[in-house]
């Protein structure tokens, strides 16, 4: 079904009668609209798209299931007019917003017409829709993939001690950018030595040394779709940490897990009882995985809270770590796609 | 006056009893806090610090005029036991909330606590105090500037035709890194020959041509920081655009305005006037500029609609543009900090 009407049979099924997408990435997943500002109007089926002069030439040409518009002075102002001049609308119809993406003060203003409509405050309606993702967005997601496993390759050949964490994260970058990377998907973690303890130390001006290990969290886009990859690179004459072989046994054990029908919190469970039976449960103090997609964190969470059973197209990071103060850390991450049979990796684990 | 007594003041003055703190560039100025989640509640003069395990150890070493806790699950939950356990709130208590910053959903949330408490919706408190830099803030957005303008002439010393703009980008930014930068205060814009007709075009795949113009908008931060340059490289063997002599007096003519007392307004017209009358004005869509500081845009906007009276300390950029669809676009942009005579460069234009 596509994604259109999925969201109308959403809606139905809620008893709703229209939407506010304020939500980039959602503005993005159901029209193929990519600017950095926008909203779009849901009224009975009908969706209108307001976009400002920016983006009006790239919407008219790209933008799908949607009537384009270009905004005048406000795109909440026009928002405005265009439901004082629907027909569809009636008393106490009901509309939602996107509450985590609506501000209130948006939220304020938009009460303040006094419209008569219900704005039902909603949350995930079109994140949960983006959960389960279609061939050609797992295709778009592997070739980030590979675009960020060719830039790092490249990159550890440049590495040397005496470069600080900043412009190491500097030249990962730009390799990135030469592999085709269409820019980073979050801003890129580089961690020398005791700082690879820090489980998101941003890069800092700390020089590498000889022999130090490096952590690196990294990712690029693809059309639109990111990746997210943990590396961490052990110089040649440098002894691997114990921890490793821990972490890896909890990465190998939680990835054992997944198949549709199991609980996310399930495939938490198992990475931190592997590393909670080698002594480090207290090292391990963030979630297993995250979902994968537009943005770089959504839905489904891997995480004891994770209240999502796996359904074949999730796409999501697998990524145990164990944090040692003072000393070192190490976190192992790769990303899978769930499968009718069991999952597939999108990433290369041996790169 | 120092940070914390001016809020207090403020909030005095507008007859508040406290406020919530949720925008991170807020926390940053007004509790020396740079994570990247965090939360703080003003009640009665009192402030406290709410963060996570990862900000823990970093906040109880830098964070200033509060008093840091740990969050247990979630900041929100740690907020709520904070009001009920206070002392100081009463009943129908006017506590603000930073309206622009947080969502309907939190607001909901915090809503159906029935603490009784009154929450006003404000905006721009704590941004009207950042809008006026004090020395120390003048002087790390110097050294931004610094950082930025030496990157770039690394930068320009292996510019050639060949390279794609994504590329382009990516060395900018490595030497941006390399300069010093903590990292990029925006997202690097490279565009070129006809492509730098799109005010806010991101970087493509297009790749630069002999004697092809390239404009290139960007920053770093420092001590947390932006810079914001435009620069229009123009290869020695090209002339230089008509439109550039005329985007050159507008921004000349802008500068020119600036001084104590002035109203924000005024510096917008001055540059569209010089625009309109060289018969560009259709072709100048957007404002004249914008504060910067721990934001890449922030308080004053110097805009037709700017409301603002310059005032010594004001930080913002004058950038005027005409840009000819299909053609070209020129972008000349610089920053100014406001002083009791007139402005100072906080850019070095003949670099």
């Amino acid at each position: 079904m596509l994604r259109y009407q999925r969201l109308l049979k959403r809606l139905q099924d809620l008893d709703l009668d229209g939407l506010i997408v304020t939500h980039l990435p959602n503005l993005n997943y159901l029209f193929n609209f990519s600017g950095t500002s926008g909203l779009a109007c849901y009224i009975c089926g009908e969706a209108t798209l307001l976009v400002d002069s920016r983006y009006l030439e790239q919407a008219q040409a790209s933008a799908v299931n949607c009537e384009v518009r270009l905004t005048s002075s406000s795109a909440l102002a026009d928002l405005r007019e265009l439901l004082e001049g629907s027909q569809s609308l009636q008393n106490r119809s009901r509309i939602a917003v996107e509450a985590k993406h609506l501000s209130y003060q948006t939220f304020l203003e938009m009460d303040s017409w006094g419209l008569g409509i219900d704005w039902v405050p909603s949350s995930d309606l079109v994140e949960e829709l983006r959960m389960i993702k279609s061939e050609s967005e797992v295709a778009s997601m592997r070739r980030a993939f590979e675009i960020a496993q060719t830039g790092y390759g490249c990159f550890l050949d440049q590495v040397k001690p005496g470069y600080s964490e900043v412009q190491l994260a500097g030249l990962l970058e730009f390799e990135l950018r030469k592999a085709g990377g269409e820019g980073v998907s979050f801003e890129t973690i580089v961690a020398s030595g005791p700082r690879s303890s820090l489980p998101h130390g941003v890069a800092s001006s700390r020089v590498l040394q000889e022999k130090e290990i490096l952590l690196c969290d990294f990712g690029v886009r693809h059309g639109g779709y990111c990746s997210d990859l943990t590396r961490v690179y052990i110089p040649e004459k440098t002894s691997k940490p114990d921890i490793y072989n821990v972490v890896r046994e909890a990465w190998q054990t939680a990835l054992g897990t997944i198949r549709p029908g199991v609980p996310a919190s399930e495939i938490d469970a198992a990475a931190r009882q592997v590393i909670a039976k080698h002594g480090y449960g207290d090292y391990f103090g963030h979630s297993t995985g995250h979902g994968l997609g537009l943005e770089v964190h959504e839905l489904p969470a891997i995480s004891s809270r994770g209240s999502s059973h796996l359904e074949p197209g999730m796409v999501f990071t697998v990524e145990p770590g164990i944090y040692l103060p003072g000393r070192h850390g190490i976190r192992i991450e790769d990303v899978v796609v769930v499968t009718e049979q069991g999952y597939s990796l999108l990433s290369d684990p041996e790169k």
